[in-house]
């Protein structure tokens, strides 16, 4: 089983850091240097980052006040040893050329630990920031597909052993080991090669988090890591296969890739102190906050819905699929209310939430993981650091015991912990 | 006085790394770790990082394989505490959105310490890397003038105290503190807010490179830092006053901008150790990496020359006027021919090099100081670590001897070491 923490500063529950006791800033270097420890004192595969390009007053406090992504993992590969660290990158506003770099040296810091979930930017309000149209959804997963060609061949650009640094000779690089990649592609022309040398991972590892047909394409060709949005086991266990079927057409295993579900566990000594502990959460929701992310979720404002009616069928938005389906498949399960689904939202902004004690948690992670629902979970903490501790230092050792999970790192990379080979660059053949 | 550390992990000599007992490669976290000690140590104001969009087999070491600026700097900010922490980043090949993003959050990360170098890419290389043409030298200011202002109008969005983190209310931001930029220009359509709150510094601290017309206008508007070339003390007091007559035209005083030229020491324990340190030095230089980085800072392919002729008249290239100006003049003034005109390239990469005992190192700067031809030194030590620790054990404390330099930091951000005020933002007036 892998196991993964989704970091927001103030929890991921919106109001999370209402909770006595909680971070109340993302904005904290120590506090984000004291949860990755904590990850890496429970054998996490990986520390990830989500992010967004537009401000939405009334947004989740750690999307409207934070770090941007990349830096805050740069600063944590600095006082961590083993910890994966994956950050979200934009393939709508960006260029391939930088995002290579960024994550690239990423990995060169962490000595070989770094991930980039390839994200088509979902948020209409980020083209304003960019003087862009935001793209529709189709076309945004056009550019990604070609975005991420361009960036995996830019690191490919450097074969091992191109460095020889010979003092006697003055030689530094041998250049036959360094190849440009001259891209010449609709969306975009690079030539390279990179500035910097063939990263200890070979390739940073690649993360997908889309669920639409073309985001499942992207992931199923390109991803070793696939995030997912889940509420229900038999819808899972769908999109497991759905994932995983897709392998074979791209020459992949089903162990090429991990696909890791986002859960938000909330625990207590008893089942009745997890709920409790899950009703104080859901108090501290204001009217409106929660209102605002659903809004996003399902790509329109759902302000004016009277909250005691049920939610009807609705088209997916062109924002993103993945939780527009989770939720609405679930309300429609459920017969949810606005008011009901809005709260749903609220809790874990749509991902799934469990409650109760240590071992109910670590049977339900076992359930889905035994039952091809999961390779493993994305935990989302409802805020930090408390409920990150019970998590480690309560539901990890059930794992442990249970030979479900590592008790310690067999490995230093990211790569070593998802049991994935270093790739050899295309660019060389067989000599690489 | 205010010293600044350029940092190239190899040296900044060109051959640095065939020193022996130097570093041999800039990717090492320890290694440059210990480069930031050693300055924090020295009480430096900062240490600054160069960038560049396209590889070049050939080229000076650091140039070629290296991490990415911002990213590294995050990772120092996590083992640094006073250290100011500078990086260029292009106004040519990325959006503002996302530069002023980077500065911002590395300015969280390190509580106030980082300075952005808002430079027009140089380098005609990088245009292949984003599938554009390299837009000509002027055309690249027109774009640097806005592109600046809307980075510093985004990291106005917020007020201070836009945070209230209130767990009573549940009220996280003051949206009334919060403004959007509704920039709408010649270049850029950016509409904010960023996505985080207000810098440590207020606004991170700009530096400016340009010694061309447009380049000393945007320095003279916009910049806190400037860095020069210099290689002789009558044009660098020129030079000076050039850019300091200017200041009063954008409403500024000649304290508000420190200008910096660089220097490479070469220190020994007696002149002709150094000098004999230096001769190695250059012994180490290879016939090729000099000319192309001549070429480059010419504008031109130098390579087939005479290197016994003397170097000619030349017109100042598209790239960058700085370099090729301060290159080409001393080079008429001393009858240089392309032999000593690529030695003194493959030295200091076309900056000013000084040799001799600790002592006369010192008098060289306190004259250039009390000469108004410099604010402080931009410090390039040939090779890392040794040069480095040559410089602030044994010249930094003769500048404090002589009440010249600061014994120990007053202030934590980069703008206390430069005596700065922080700015308030112009979006919320008088009441900021």
């Amino acid at each position: 089983m892998h196991l993964g923490v989704f970091v927001l500063g103030t929890g991921n529950h919106i109001a999370g850091w209402r909770y006595p006791g909680a971070a109340d800033s993302f904005l904290s270097l120590k506090g984000i240097q004291t949860i990755a420890a904590t990850a890496e004192r429970g054998k996490f595969d990986l520390l990830f980052l989500g992010d967004g390009l537009a401000a939405k007053m009334g947004d989740h406090p750690s999307f409207l006040v934070r770090f941007e992504p990349i830096t805050m993992l740069a600063a944590l590969a600095a006082s961590t040893t083993h910890l994966g660290l994956g950050a979200t990158a934009s393939t709508t506003y960006a260029e391939p050329y930088n995002i290579a770099r960024l994550f690239a040296s990423l990995d060169h810091l962490s000595g070989g630990r770094s991930a980039w979930n390839a994200v088509t930017s979902s948020g209409a309000g980020a083209g304003a920031n960019f003087g862009r149209v935001h793209p529709g959804h189709d076309a945004r997963y056009e550019v990604a597909e070609e975005f991420v060609d361009v960036v995996r061949g830019l690191w490919d650009c450097w074969d091992d052993g191109a460095v020889i640094a010979d003092r006697q000779t003055g030689q530094y690089v041998d250049a036959s080991k360094v190849k440009a990649l001259d891209h010449v592609g609709r969306f975009f022309q690079v030539k390279g090669p990179m500035t910097t040398a063939r990263c200890p991972q070979g390739r940073p590892v690649i993360i997908q988090a889309g669920s639409s047909e073309p985001g499942l394409a992207l992931a199923a060709r390109t991803a070793e890591i696939v995030f997912s949005v889940v509420q229900d086991l038999s819808e899972a266990k769908l999109a497991y296969r759905a994932l995983k079927s897709r392998l074979p057409t791209y020459g992949r295993s089903a162990t090429d890739v991990a696909l890791l579900p986002g859960v938000m566990p909330v625990i207590g000594r008893t089942d009745a102190e997890a709920r409790e502990k899950l009703n104080t959460l859901q108090g501290f929701l204001g009217p409106t906050s929660a209102l605002i992310m659903l809004s996003g979720r399902l790509g329109m404002d759902v302000s004016g819905f009277d909250p005691d009616d049920l939610v009807p069928d609705l088209p997916l938005p062109d924002s993103s699929h993945g939780f527009a389906r989770a939720m609405l498949s679930k309300a429609r399960r459920e017969a949810m209310t606005w008011r009901d689904l809005s709260n749903l939202t609220g809790a874990a902004r749509g991902h799934w939430v469990i409650c109760g004690t240590p071992e109910r948690i670590a049977d339900i992670l076992q359930e889905w993981f035994e039952a091809d629902a999961a390779d493993g979970f994305n935990i989302l903490p409802p805020y930090f650091p408390q409920s990150f501790d019970e998590f480690v230092d309560l539901v990890v050792p059930i794992l442990q015991e249970r030979g479900l999970y590592r008790r310690d790192y067999t490995g230093t990379t990211l790569r070593d912990h998802l049991g994935l080979p270093r790739p050899a660059s295309v660019m060389f053949g067989d000599a690489a």
